[in-house]
């Protein structure tokens, strides 16, 4: 299933009705709208790459927007925030262009609401010219009285189509949003945030249970989008890969922010997973400073699928580095002003190298330099940060100062 | 121009014509809606009331809806109360029936939004049934970062028309948005709530300008809706109704919580003033507990119109009444024990006295006793509620004590 597919053109006629079985599918995923939307130079930047993200499906005329989680930063969003998100969904993803898609499913058992309320697109009222769908993440899960989310006011304006909440997390069953486009067919597995542990814990008694559809099984193309922990925090704090049901084809991992992508190939082991990852650096760490990406994700009648990474152009340039004091010669004399000086320079350095990265950029860059000082001082680092002030996106954190921890022989007992 | 338009119906087919061009609006006002929405008995009082007049427009079929301000009881309403509202607005504003009415105006001086979109019934990508108007209160005015307002969201989803928002207090120019029916033509002027102090000045400083339309003057029935004081507090602290210009044909009182609505009549003074009052008793007064309508005005081609009051169902019974101890025979012994007998008799008595005049609500009803106690002592209030646990809305603050001020001869200078 993982062969690229036939990507020629042929001058024939036939093209079109092949085009016409081909379902396309813009992934992203953590768009933290509202990141820190009261920082007078990043308030924005969330927004500003959530337009891009909307524009470039919009260009690629793809079927279908997937979220997987975190669209939102804060539980409960700014004024700004929650506006500025239904003003982008309204210019872009509200028109004339004709759904392809067809829902196969019963919709009443995919998105929470009591007014039966089916997918955005086929209500009569309203011309959707590009659907979205979302699960929540943990930023933006539902809770409190009524045990609502921002996700929710988005999907009564019929902005998305909100999907994969469940409200019993010990015995789970996802019962998957069958999508037909032409011949194509795809089942949609979503699942919602759910705390770590409780979702590990529900796997470990087999509780998880993803529903199949009952006609000819082989036929269907099976995407699973979740968002959790996928990197091993302590041995339950995370939903290790091997849970995932063989059957899946391809795996939406949301809430990792590092963009890390499998391309299909030779190689490529079963599930597919693809993590777009975040669309703003939520944190001055090395994942973060990763190109970002969204993906393409087509799928053929014979359910063959191809992946494109898209490079997402608007996110703030931002450089990484990290620096042991111990190991540069002329420092070994240990004065502050020395270190100060050194440093300085330093980041002086990695601002002119984000603006050769991203020639194209006319924004502040981040600039983070993580420091190991083991037998140095550390300094105010706001203080130093002064001197960036219009020269870096972040002078009041530009650098952080941290110590190796000694390798211990007796590992201690957990 | 106050003179009742020809109601009866005349078999002939030229009465379809006359309709084309009678607008009708239904006209509410201060829904506060999510009013003590944490109350287990009171929580969706608002709401309830909300649908019965989003209902009671449909079924009257009314052009459209204006609504007088207060629309939301908080600044920023809860989660569930703002995903309530959408919904309601969904279900009954959403729909094939075609809007007969069209705006002559420049919309983009209305509506403030920066993506230029209009009224919400012309956008293509929505059918809009029964289009919904709004100024802003005092309780739900623009405030904040982006100088945002709840309406906003309803406005950016398309939900609501969002108008009268004026940026610069001491110098206010209105552009009326210009409706026109058939030959029915109507100039409405919308001024969102300042603070009160603020506008009398502005007023008194003969900067606020009502613009008018330039062709034909005469054609138009000009209606004027404001959110303000219109009981005098202090000096400056209203805005007293010789401010409103002579060429209002209706002026739409908000914020003024009774429903007083003058009727059309031989006796009608200019400008003829409709205050629906509120949806929902935010306060035990004695204001609140005056029937609470909705009015439908009907406006025809000559500019004749007509005033409908729609008696409002749905609104939780609510008896008021006052009382003085010291007039009251049996209770001049003053023994504490038998006052507080007295009251519960009393309020028992107002509880029947609900269910008479409300035969039809399952509601339990607010009671509120306002007792003037001179030479009597208080007591415990909330204890004293406990009895009627079950039996009233508001067992917490059924009585409240006042004392009557002593008349003071030689008045104070203020
Ligand atoms: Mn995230
Ligand atoms: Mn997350
Ligand atoms: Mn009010
Ligand atoms: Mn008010």
């Amino acid at each position: 299933k993982t062969l690229n597919m036939a990507a020629e053109t042929n001058g024939d006629e036939g093209a079109n009705d092949e085009e016409d079985s081909i379902l396309t599918i813009l992934i992203a995923t953590d768009c933290h709208l509202g990141y820190c939307d009261n920082d007078q130079i990043r308030g924005r930047d969330s927004l500003k790459t959530f337009e891009e993200i909307l524009q470039l499906a919009q260009q690629r005329e793809v079927d279908m927007i997937l979220l997987g989680g975190d669209l939102f930063h804060d539980n409960k969003p700014s004024r700004k925030t929650l506006h500025g998100a239904m003003e982008l969904l309204r210019q872009y993803c509200m028109g004339d262009r004709p759904c392809q898609m067809q829902i196969l499913s019963d919709q009443s058992q995919h998105f929470p609401n009591t007014r039966g309320w089916g997918v955005n697109y086929e209500d009569p009222n309203y011309n959707i010219a590009m659907p979205v769908f979302s699960i929540h993440g943990n930023h933006d899960d539902p809770s409190g009285d009524g045990d609502l989310c921002a996700l929710d006011f988005l999907s009564t304006a019929n902005f998305i189509n909100y999907f994969g909440k469940q409200t019993i997390v010990d015995d789970i069953k996802v019962s998957p949003i069958l999508i037909q486009k032409g011949d194509a067919q795809v089942a949609l597995y979503g699942l919602g945030n759910i705390r770590d542990e409780r979702l590990h814990r529900t796997f470990v008694n087999k509780k998880v249970q993803m529903l199949k559809p009952t006609d000819e099984e082989g036929s269907w193309f099976n995407i699973f989008v979740l968002h959790q922990n996928r990197v091993k925090h302590g041995n339950t704090n995370y939903i290790p890969e091997s849970f995932i049901p063989d059957f899946m084809d391809v795996v939406v991992w949301g809430h990792e922010h590092d963009s890390r992508i499998e391309m299909p190939g030779a190689e490529g082991h079963r599930p597919h997973i693809l993590q777009p990852g975040s669309s703003v650096a939520t944190s001055l760490s090395e994942g973060e400073a990763l190109q970002k990406h969204v993906v393409v994700l087509s799928i053929n009648a014979e359910s063959q699928f191809k992946v494109e990474k898209l490079k997402l152009e608007t996110v703030r340039p931002f450089i990484y580095q990290e620096v042991e004091l111990n190991t540069i010669e002329s420092l070994q004399s240990k004065k502050p002003d020395l270190v100060e000086t050194h440093l300085a320079k330093l980041v002086a350095a990695l601002i002119k190298q984000a603006r050769k990265e991203f020639p194209k950029s006319d924004q502040l860059p981040l600039v983070r330099l993580k420091i190991e000082y083991t037998d140095f001082d550390s300094f105010n680092t706001q203080r130093f940060g002064q001197q960036f002030v219009g020269k870096v996106a972040n002078p009041k954190d530009i650098l952080i100062f941290y110590r190796k921890r000694k390798t211990v022989k007796a590992q201690v007992k957990q």
